[in-house]
């Protein structure tokens, strides 16, 4: 049902004139990515979805996760898939070479993973909480309990996963009741309910390894109590083979609207006597660590957004092309392909144009990180930190909003075709709707945005941004033709959209905290649609480049057509989002809770 | 699951504030339709919805329609339902009173079945359908065709069916190729394929009067080719009893997104000899009929947006306040319900006011079809009569749109729990998505828009209602206070895009035909949220009048608060949709088609 074919040109286009790949692979502990060794990735990577994962993503749709038996079984073909998915290596394409991994940059991983998601979500999903579990063991795990887990875990023997949130919980973690007694041997007993535990039970391989936040007893309240632990499966015998079952169990799955391939668990530890753990890093300090997992995961949630609006865009376009249906509205002989009607145009466009920017964005964020960790120099690895800080959130939930409305857009597309499952359209909008929500809602992000990002260090990242759009409203003005005018007139005002309102969300925060909170989302959206089109533009004047230095693929002419079509129609949005920041938190605020 | 409250309070401000139910019953045929009386009936019908239609909605959706042994049967409950809603004359409340209807205005309908569709829209779709079929046998069918069928499909004893499209047709109804051929007695045997009939067979009532179109052996190609036949499941004697099985049969059922309590059934007609039927008005006039049919079915498609939305409203409002989860951003001494958070109370708010948005553009727009209808003045009919035409598409694509948005956010502020599909909050997105799609998808409605209702008349009918607005803007000048100089300021600055924008429209679509063509929903975009934001404003001079006068209601200043809202939020986004209509064409159009 799905098919899927990776846009390498696009992603190449970006990997060396957006996100600078070239000067990456000069950063210490990089030099194996150079651009023809990242080239290479994603074909391979391309084919591996296209051939192994995109088939199965309908199946597995249809299928679902079976809970039966305490145990959880995967759709069929997906644990074949995986087998085949870890001995290829993908597992630890970006984790750490000291215990297998390949240590390619996040940039490198932005790439491949956007192909896991448009493919099969629901399959990427256990890879990517593996990959978090990594990285928190990587941080602060000792060093016993690295080399007995991680060697497994980043070969893809085993999986990993996250158990934050509880009934009780939701996203406010400082609620999180499982407890953890120490024992005389230095392990812990872990005691407690955990929901929302994405592949917290499957059979694709042997092991599964928890990630588990709890209280040790003389922990204090709130989040300030909490720690994090390691709680395998099975037990972990000193030679590295499996011993007894542990008292971690999977009891229920939920009933979603997507993503069904992938078990939504609820787990239970500690029913039968408690589950063994171990203390991972330091007591009561497991929400940071937890964060430094989140933070990366939501970048690659975002990245959902994106390889689902470009799946989804995909087969809506192949759909509009062949489907032959009504005569042209200038006139024609005889009926035409729904490609040839302006409005269905118009929402190919704006599929195009806005999963053209998400990935720019995807890109360009994710090169900022790698500077930020590799940089030889401390004062360019902090201020690059900064900037994928500041666009954690940015990619988190504009990729995601933006996802959600493309992947309507593509079921638009196929008229009543769409609505009926068959088709497939449809899948992709229910999948997306959970990456507004998972790994903090939209509405968090935007917090984390308009505090942690902006107000705490007084609007400094946000003008060090702004400036470097401002930069570009400079190199388009040195470019002749309508184009490169309109694109400089909307990145123009759209800066001064963004700088009025991040002046007032970076002043206003600790004086008026609801009323600059409820512009939050808001002033996301301005960043997010900014970002997009200031990244669009330069990705136009590198086309525009290559056009001159008398290159003839039409790549490189759509490429600025489609930055033209952002400004001409998303970033027509910005002011309004902007006066919704600036203006609008009185009649926001204003009625009773119980008018509602 | 579901539960539901009409929202009867500002359907009654709306009947006599914005839709002006007293000058309608003063209307010859609809004296009975007095304020008292339709109070009566809304309450009645909000029992109804909240008693007997919610309860069945979400195990309606489990269960889903079935189809076997050529039969097809509705979910449990659902046949008790319809006897239970026939029996109150809820089908007929609308139709003729010559067969037995009410004749209630359309004002009444638009009331009562958006709380049909906000209970349980797969079952409100049956006699939607089925009043339909009855306008158009109103409308053009003979003495005897009206005899036999009308009084029972309008006592809901039978139901009613709209056959159009076919699986090389979608939209394109000059595609149909369903053949009829004619029969020494008078009747046709009819033979052909039909797809997406909604109730094309169910077992809720004992028969089922299909409307079908096909085409007479001697009929020109195209659309000027189609006639409108009845074409009952059973055949009916002289006498009015049933007779013998027709060859009219469901072949199959679809397996959709949403409304799976509806069955969406492929119609076989003639498999085995012909399938019985009689012309209906006259030869090869059928899809002016249907057009009539399909135009009356918009206006209610267009309530399923805004019934979706009040529901899936009330349910996150309902959540919004009970789930306790954080802090307060101000700092609270404990966690408080997530509706203190300002991002809820923003989505909130967008919810509520979007909503009684479109409920005013819903009713004032039905009473301007009611006044067309039967003022004693040809002028005013005329004047009317256009109004409501120029209305229909907005109502239709506007609405669902926006309908779609809001069930969308009522997932988002159930957090991960809207994911869960035994929430509930996932099943009004779902059923939501058809409606964009059906009866006209927004891309056709926004073409009639431009089309038929904008351009044709040279802007006449655009510039008529843009003039009322801006009456209302001399009215909010007259009142004090930053509400409603900010309405005031909002509806100012949307009339004069939208009047760019019109101009654009009216005086380019014949000689550009593909450059407006690709601004036809961003130009209903405007209108959508220029007539939204118009009616609200006026609601909150109506509103204000009540609070001058001394009532103390707080609905009152509420509705003022909601109309200042959707001046802030929403009316923000008229330009940048206009500026899309007179400025964005190139860039939408510019691509070759190979390149997507």
């Amino acid at each position: 049902m799905t098919t899927y074919t990776a846009p390498l040109k696009d992603m190449q286009f970006l990997l060396r004139e957006i996100a600078n790949i070239d000067a990456i692979s000069q950063l210490p502990g990089y030099e194996e990515a150079t651009s023809d060794v990242v080239d290479a990735i994603i074909e391979e990577a391309g084919k591996f979805a296209s051939g192994v994962l995109a088939p199965l993503n309908w199946s597995g749709d249809c299928e679902g996760a079976k809970f039966a038996n305490k145990q959880v079984t995967v759709p069929a073909g997906f644990k074949e898939a995986y087998k085949q998915f870890a001995e290829s290596g993908w597992v630890g394409l970006s984790c750490g070479t000291e215990h297998g991994g390949q240590g390619m940059p996040k940039l490198v991983s932005a790439a491949v993973c956007e192909m896991w998601r448009s493919s099969n979500i629901s399959f990427a999903l256990c890879p990517m909480l593996t990959v978090g579990a990594v990285e928190a063991l990587e941080l602060v795990g000792s060093p016993e309990l690295k080399e007995t887990y991680l060697p497994k875990m980043i070969s893809g023997e085993w999986t990993g996963t996250m158990n934050l949130t509880e009934p009780q919980a939701g996203s406010d973690l400082a609620a999180v009741r499982s407890r953890a007694e120490p024992q005389a041997d230095g392990s812990y007993r872990i005691f407690g309910q955990k929901i929302f535990i994405t592949y917290g039970d499957h059979d694709m391989t042997d092991n599964t390894i928890h990630l588990v936040l709890a209280r040790l007893p003389d922990a204090p309240e709130g989040v300030k109590g909490i720690s994090l632990f390691v709680v395998p499966k099975f037990m972990v015998k000193a030679d590295g083979s499996l011993g007894e079952r542990n008292d971690a169990y999977c009891v229920s799955i939920e009933h979603k609207l997507g993503i069904h391939a992938s078990p939504t668990c609820v787990m239970a530890y500690g029913d039968n006597g408690g589950a063994i753990g171990y203390l991972v890093g330091k007591a009561n300090e497991g929400l940071k660590y937890m964060f430094v997992m989140m933070n990366a995961a939501r970048f690659f949630v975002g990245v959902e957004g994106l390889g689902l609006a470009e799946v989804a865009y995909q087969k809506a376009a192949t759909f509009a092309r062949e489907r032959v249906q009504g005569r042209a509205i200038e006139g024609s002989a005889g009926n035409v392909p729904i490609i040839k009607h302006p409005d269905i145009r118009r929402m190919l466009m704006e599929m195009r144009s806005r999963i053209e920017a998400m990935r720019a964005i995807s890109f360009w964020s994710a090169g900022m990180d790698d500077i930020g960790r590799k940089h030889p120099d401390a004062q360019t690895r902090k201020t690059h930190t900064a900037i994928a800080e500041f666009m954690t959130p940015i990619v988190k939930a504009w990729l995601t909003e933006t996802g959600n409305e493309m992947t309507y857009l593509g079921v638009q597309i196929h008229g009543g075709m769409g609505f009926i499952e068959e088709t497939g359209a449809a899948q992709y909008m229910r999948d997306a709707r959970i990456t507004t929500i998972y790994e903090g809602t939209t509405g968090i992000q935007a917090l984390d945005l308009i505090g942690r990002k902006t107000s705490r260090d007084g609007g400094a990242t946000l003008k060090a941004v702004l400036a470097m759009m401002q930069e570009t409203v400079g190199d388009l003005g040195k470019l002749s033709g309508a184009d490169f005018a309109r694109m400089a007139a909307a990145l123009k005002d759209g800066i001064a959209s963004a700088s009025k309102a991040g002046t007032f969300v970076a002043e206003g925060l600790a004086k008026t905290p609801r009323e600059v909170a409820a512009g939050a989302v808001p002033f996301l959206r301005v960043m997010g649609l900014l970002c997009g089109g200031w990244l669009l533009a330069k990705s136009a004047i590198a086309a525009h480049a290559k056009v001159v230095a008398g290159d003839t693929d039409p790549f490189y002419p759509a490429k600025i057509t489609t930055a033209r079509y952002f400004a001409d129609h998303a970033m027509t949005g910005i002011s309004g989002f902007a006066a919704e920041v600036v203006a609008g938190a009185e009649s926001a605020l204003a009625l009773d809770d119980a008018m509602f």
